[in-house]
């Protein structure tokens, strides 16, 4: 805790980063309780372990995968491909093996990116029952002919699929639904980074005061876990009143706001004004394919979520593959993703509408000495100006954030506008 | 038919439409019947003959008029002017003629285009019961004073106007109404280029399969000939769902599509989506002018038709001269007029809207079969992506042409997805 | 009167606008009303005044002022600063003074602009009961050590507010609402030349035939005179059917609109029409500032009102100086105004729905000589378009004003078709 007050959060999540990235995480097993557990130590986190076979919507919950060891080694016993080496050596979900084979015999499960070389890619095999190993280019293309040992040290059983949830009890249970993706071994951007900013969100919302909504952060596999946790929470789903889903918060590239697959939700719009003075950042159409929002927002659910990232998915070299490493996220980044994301929860936790109690010409300011009154701010003449629009626009029908929208003012300076005139007795809330 | 097979399908439209060429058409008369019987060499035509004076909406069907020859001669009996060597010599609707006059005269009578001295301009005068005769202005020039023996062997008389349509009949009797217009002499893009694509089109519907919709094809005179139809068939009218005036398909310009008066129908969003590839179509609004769309598009049918025309009427120079010959008209480009029509009508065949019978979370599609499985073809991605906006997007509220639009994945990878979709029972119609 | 003949109309309102220049307004007192008085030279107008202390909305009516004279004399008795000279020396409605002080004592209590050191700075004091002068920067800087003498001969006791209409009566109830504030001293195009623009207007309309709707003209002092007659006028102020807040008339600028808070109000709608053709116009989006569109558009009454200006406050360097002068105001900037004011007030009256009676196809215009028969117009083919625009949209749900919109064929013409097609018996008033 020392640490904390001196350390730049940056720092502290890109250390907290550090140390998630050696655990060989998968869509289930070991790798993903040990998460959950280093995860726990920073905020309280309620665990699920659902069964394997457990059917889940339109899926069953597969097989728990465990990892000890995997290698293919040369005629003369050299691990040529070594799994302690690094997590991606080895294809995810890969059944176990023990076998000796031929170059040949062996290339089919060899999975390597001629593009760049040096990188070791991340390939899956989940539903398959496959086996696979990945590799630099280089490395294979320098693997001679001959008799490899072929070993996957590893269980594929009936066990369990595990998430955990930290909620933020709120006033009301009107939710916002926060989720970020477990299951990638060692790949920092993709998605440590999203597992650290929600962690120390979620850190700083229960030390504040209670929130009006309750907001869930999950810690979920990618598609399998969010399914799962939609098919237990079916009956209750529709508290969320708004959402996001959280990825690549690390690298270095500007904020990309997919939204949600319903327009003009309270979620794109609060994203909206909190990213619009970011120069590249962009604000993407919903599409049904990327992370977990595919799942939220199926029809069925159709939840008001957007899919908050800097740079997306697959539109970054080091994507999917070794080169995804702790150097690759910046800590200016996590904090400037942590620092975003306060914002629209503060958005979301502030947003009202009010009514003007003196809705004939203006009120008159100076009698309550709230005209050019409001000094010691540098920032008094938009502050100024913040009064005449929420008193102008509070009728019942504009929103704190449409005010905010309209006015380009901030919603800072517009929800505490709309404060010192509600203290006046010039606004009430709308009821 | 040896031909047929053999010729593209562009030379052969070419070819029919030099033969309709000399033939020299007017708004009634023997020259559109002619042509419909060259039209009925390739399709069955339902003609009708409606009797002069026959009161039709606003109008009065008008004189059927018929010309046989007619020239201006000068003293030495050398016919400076002859309706044998062009029709368009003769002011279209010409009454009879047979006398002497000077060249003062004679010139109020005489038609020609100083800016394009090379060309024959086309000119009409029905309902003005006057006459006249059209020549390139260099040959006006070169005329000398003198007395000169016009005549104009023609006769305006009562008869009838003449119209043709040729009915696929579908499974409902939801219509989609063609039309192009006949009327016009020896101009072969506007419109000979779209009778005879028209033909070509209702020749290989019929030998299709039946068609959701009935199919009729009009082949009218311009406004009088729709203004007839229109009044004949008024209680019938609304069984037009979707509709095209078809003007000018045989020039090498991009497509240009004046939308339907009513916004935001199919029939425009279905062609946007097969003319979007084109470099330099266009999209125009709707404007009570042009062709017969301003008739079908009247306030008290406000038909869902638009106009379909490569470049349109007088953008460019040969518009209305006798330059707009054969020559000017491009085999490829009548086929890809004909070709896009085809995928305009196979859209609005097709389009529907389905409800997912899985619509919380993903189906999972690997256990179908369906993921990464449409092998084979070379856009499994697009058609792996287009599944995924099939599902989300089936939510009753959503057609296919929906989904084409938003996933910018063509029409036909969507309908494809779509009809997977369905035989795994993921599926079903909208009801 | 013969003066008005001969002298183009932007001369004769700048030689008012020079005689009303020297007297010395403020939101009260005689030179209030010796502008109107000679305002009531050219135009009848109903002067109502409203006694101090009378609460208005959430304001009460100030007390009045009277200023005689005001100076800052130095120990020689040298008048320094001297309100004789110019009105802008005196802060408005500065209280009474006669006292003697430093250079140190007095300078919390002089007001001069160091970025424009020539010109006096406009300054008010209204509800600060202090007082002040102003005075150009260079004219500050050069004043010496020393004691001086402050006298402010005045008076700010009980009396009255004071404001004026004129009103041209209508046909109906429904009303155009004109206001221009009449507050400032000397300062010439913020807003003498509102005041001698709508003058002039409503003296046009009161020679011309009775309007349509009622059209009241408003003569008020800023702010406080809106809020009076507001307050005053509540029962009846829904009969704004259309209002402009003037100001800003006469600067070389081009019109810059700000619209009105509801949006896509006809009025918005008729000046953009007016406006399009001037290049560098603007369209500006409401927003809760500015002029008495502040009041006007306040929630509670929410008029269709907008602010009709040429340059906007505060966007020329001359704003709110002594450099607003008479030479500021250029001639052929007042008449512009005044003629777009005079279209804006057109298009509102003779905007409305039609009926064609020929809804099925287009009537048969040539029956009628209404086809090429609008000869001697140079456009023909312009006013030709507009009547089949006319016909094809007055379906009884586009009025003029859609049409001309839409055609892009100017109010008038699209007018004038409809004007010809009813005494056609081809239209009729939708009712």
């Amino acid at each position: 805790m020392a640490d904390r007050a001196d350390t730049p959060v940056g720092e502290l999540l890109h250390s907290q980063l550090v140390r998630l990235y050696p655990i060989c995480r998968s869509i289930t097993g070991p790798g993903v309780r040990e998460t959950l557990s280093l995860i726990g130590e920073h905020i309280p986190l309620s665990v699920t372990e659902v069964p394997s076979g457990e059917p889940v919507l339109d899926w069953h919950v597969p097989k728990e995968w465990t990892i000890r060891d995997a290698w293919v080694a040369d005629a003369s016993g050299n691990r040529v491909i070594d799994f302690q080496k690094h997590n991606l050596h080895i294809v995810s979900y890969s059944r176990p093996v023990h076998t000796r084979m031929s170059l040949s015999e062996l290339k089919p499960h060899l999975h390597s990116d001629p593009s760049n070389p040096e990188w070791i890619p991340y390939r899956t095999g989940y539903y398959a029952e496959n086996w696979g190993f990945c590799l630099p280019h280089r490395d294979l293309e320098a693997m001679q002919e001959g008799e490899y040992e072929v070993v996957v040290d590893a269980t594929l059983e009936d066990g369990s699929l595990t998430y955990a949830e930290c909620v933020i009890p709120g006033q009301t249970t009107d939710e916002i639904l926060l989720s970020a993706h477990i299951c990638h071994p060692s790949l920092a951007n993709d998605n440590l980074s999203s597992i650290v900013v929600a962690t120390e969100l979620a850190r700083r919302l229960l030390k504040g005061p209670q929130p009006q909504h309750t907001i869930r952060v999950l810690f979920i596999p990618a598609t399998i876990g969010a399914i799962t946790w939609l098919a237990r929470n079916a009956a209750t789903v529709d508290r969320v009143k708004h959402g996001l889903v959280l990825a690549n918060l690390g690298d270095p590239g500007a904020i990309h706001y997919k939204k949600s697959r319903r327009d003009d939700t309270e979620i794109n719009r609060a994203v909206r004004l909190v990213i619009q003075d970011q120069p590249d950042h962009k604000m993407l159409e919903f599409e049904p394919y990327g992370y977990d929002e595919r799942q939220f927002c199926s029809p069925g659910f159709d939840l008001p979520m957007g899919c908050f990232s800097r740079t997306p998915y697959s539109r970054f070299p080091e994507y999917h593959t070794s080169a995804d490493n702790p150097e690759f996220v910046r800590p200016e980044a996590l904090e400037d993703s942590l620092t975003r994301l306060e914002k629209v929860i503060d958005i979301l936790e502030r947003d009202k509408k009010f009514m003007n109690l003196n809705p004939k010409g203006e009120p008159m300011l100076g009698r309550r000495g709230l005209y050019d009154a409001i000094g010691g701010r540098s920032d008094s003449k938009e502050q100024q100006m913040a009064l005449l629009w929420v008193l102008n626009y509070s009728d019942g029908e504009h929103s704190l954030l449409d005010i905010a929208e309209r006015s380009q003012l901030g919603f800072d300076r517009v929800a505490h506008a709309a404060e010192i005139l509600r203290q006046h007795g010039l606004l009430v809330v709308a009821s």
